[in-house]
């Protein structure tokens, strides 16, 4: 992490340093609620998913709010909440190679870890890791629930990788990891509860393949920010790995949230304005190294009239429209990023807010952990 | 800097953990011997721009291979080189704000450096950073060129915003900054080479309406990476900052080339296959966090029929033509990624190979500077 911070505790927002990742507290923390009330007594403990913050004191408070561990994506990732704290982490993830899974089952040593499989050579190899690391290891068979990425065919496919961890002595089955990425964008309330739902017919076709060899699904997770309450009620998922419900993102927000928890914006890009040479723009000092476009482009908060047109490495333009009262430098704006998580893996700190005070800077601890 | 690097010194690249960023040293070498050899006699100074790299072993060797010294973009960037021993250091950019003025101005007390305006106020609060530090701040007045992001407009609008500068005690007028972005990517060679032109004119005339009020242009700069040949012939510009020539990238390789030299693609992100459970399919372990996508999406290296067509935070999807022959999980291949400095720019290390021997690891000791 940079020695640098954009902000310390007590400053006024005004006068932090930009670009910065603003978190509002307030916001946060209604966030936190609205997820643990709308799914409490149907059944599903909340696992969130932390590559969506990469922050160990963000982890703590889900944990506080009653979430039983977090989900990581990457081994290094892992080890730096590990090394923070946290306890009880699963990778929802193929971990390959010998130098990753002897980190992986070291790290098993240390905290409760599940790992996901979709392949029978990696079941050997991570049965391996765990025997020379002393340990024994819980591993999610991964299906594939619509998303075409990693995973098993649903049904016989993922019942015979479960025959092939439950006989890998250092290995324990732990479940079924069923998550279906894709389904979380898709804008359309109905039409996205139709795809959660076919993913939860796939998850329970699987688990009842794998009760014909006599063996339970402990677990079956999935469900993220776009589909976490019909996981929920479902009556197939047990687990729900929500990350982007505590930020919330420009991308997120097309979605139709019919039926669901409103859950509010608490991240914006802090950014300021640097030059203001003609009538129709302004530009700002945050571009594609402080903000990710891979879902689209920002959007300026509560400035109508502004829009956030184009990108370079460290420039942000944004169109001015005619009638609107023009920024000069050194004002500055607050822009919803298009996709949370790769935006603040692009930050090595979070500044939390609450009003317009400082309450606490916080390590991206995890920020790059892509190993 | 993560404290974990994905290699040693000496390893072979096959052990090289993923994703990494791996530069091929003899590629990379060529390309700074063809940029000098191409602007030799022709009167311009290269002064690359470290936003590319971010790295200072290669700034270093940039110096060594005949550059004067590097453009930055922004303070904490310059102040990364500065602290590992790089003495001349151009800020292409408008700062703005008391706490990067003063930055900047301490950071004068150590090195060479100079810094864009656009902007009268602006003047004013550097002059009196630089005064408060007891420097004098070497001072490059922006013209927008055609690239309608910073700048005043050339002519009479640069001469006054020159005069500004010169009656500032603390400032010194250095040039024109007539760096021209928008032309660099512009895909047929004359068409560029006409953009390229028309932003010489506009310096031109620039220099022109300055020197009615008997102040010459010390320096006027520009030049990226798909017009510097063409910057280093109009007899306007007599210092270039390219930046991307050292690595090149995807997008940079759509240009036409005609009439230029043939920098070779030096760098690459190495990934790792981890699940393959499809025929006509395999999953990397690297997507949002570990390339960057606004140029378009990574190719795969010297692999027909693997075609990367999908991210996510940490996975990518490569499609398998049918027909080829399709990856096995712990397969590692190499990715041309879309646009080189925002990839950069996700990685702590770069690893830095001599043929399959990893020669150095190398810190990207400005990752995430954007202050």
């Amino acid at each position: 992490m940079s020695a640098l911070a954009p902000a310390q505790p007590g400053m006024p927002v005004d006068e932090v340093d930009t670009p910065a990742l603003l978190l509002d507290l307030d916001a946060f923390e209604a966030n936190l609620r609205s997820l643990h009330d709308a799914v409490r007594g149907l059944g599903a403990r909340v696992r969130p998913h932390a590559k969506s913050h990469k922050c160990a004191e963000i982890a703590r408070r889900q944990i506080a709010a009653g979430a039983i561990g977090i989900c990581c994506q990457k081994v290094s990732e892992a080890e730096a909440f590990v090394d923070a704290g946290i306890r009880d982490v699963a990778v929802t993830n193929e971990i390959v190679g010998a130098a990753k899974l002897r980190r992986l089952a070291h790290l098993a040593r240390r905290a409760r870890i599940s790992v996901c499989v979709d392949d029978p050579v990696n079941v050997v190899d991570l049965s391996q890791a765990a025997d020379a690391a002393g340990v024994v290891i819980d591993v999610l068979v991964e299906i594939d629930v619509g998303s075409r990425r990693c995973g098993v065919l649903p049904g016989a496919a993922a019942a015979q990788l479960v025959r092939a961890v439950k006989n890998a002595p250092y290995l324990r089955f732990a479940g079924l990891h069923a998550y279906h990425g894709a389904a979380q964008h898709v804008r359309d309330a109905s039409a996205r509860a139709a795809q959660a739902a076919m993913a939860a017919t796939y998850a329970a076709a699987s688990r009842d393949a794998i009760a014909q060899y006599s063996i339970a699904c402990e677990t079956i997770t999935g469900g993220g920010t776009g589909t976490f309450l019909q996981d929920a009620r479902s009556g197939i998922y047990n687990e729900l790995q929500p990350g982007s419900y505590i930020f919330m993102d420009a991308d997120y927000a097309r979605n139709d949230w019919s039926g669901m928890p409103q859950f509010r914006q608490s991240l914006h890009v802090l950014v300021g304005v640097m030059s203001a040479t003609a009538a129709d723009r302004v530009v700002v000092d945050a571009g594609l190294k402080a903000i990710a476009f891979d879902s689209g482009l920002p959007l300026v908060a509560d400035r109508p009239g502004l829009e956030y047109v184009k990108a370079s490495d460290e420039h942000g333009v944004i169109a001015v429209a005619a009638g609107t009262s023009r920024p000069v430098p050194g004002d500055r704006l607050r822009l919803v990023p298009g996709h949370c998580d790769p935006t603040v893996n692009l930050h090595d700190h979070i500044v939390a807010c609450r009003g317009n005070v400082v309450e606490a800077v916080w390590p991206v601890v995890a920020r790059g952990a892509h190993w």
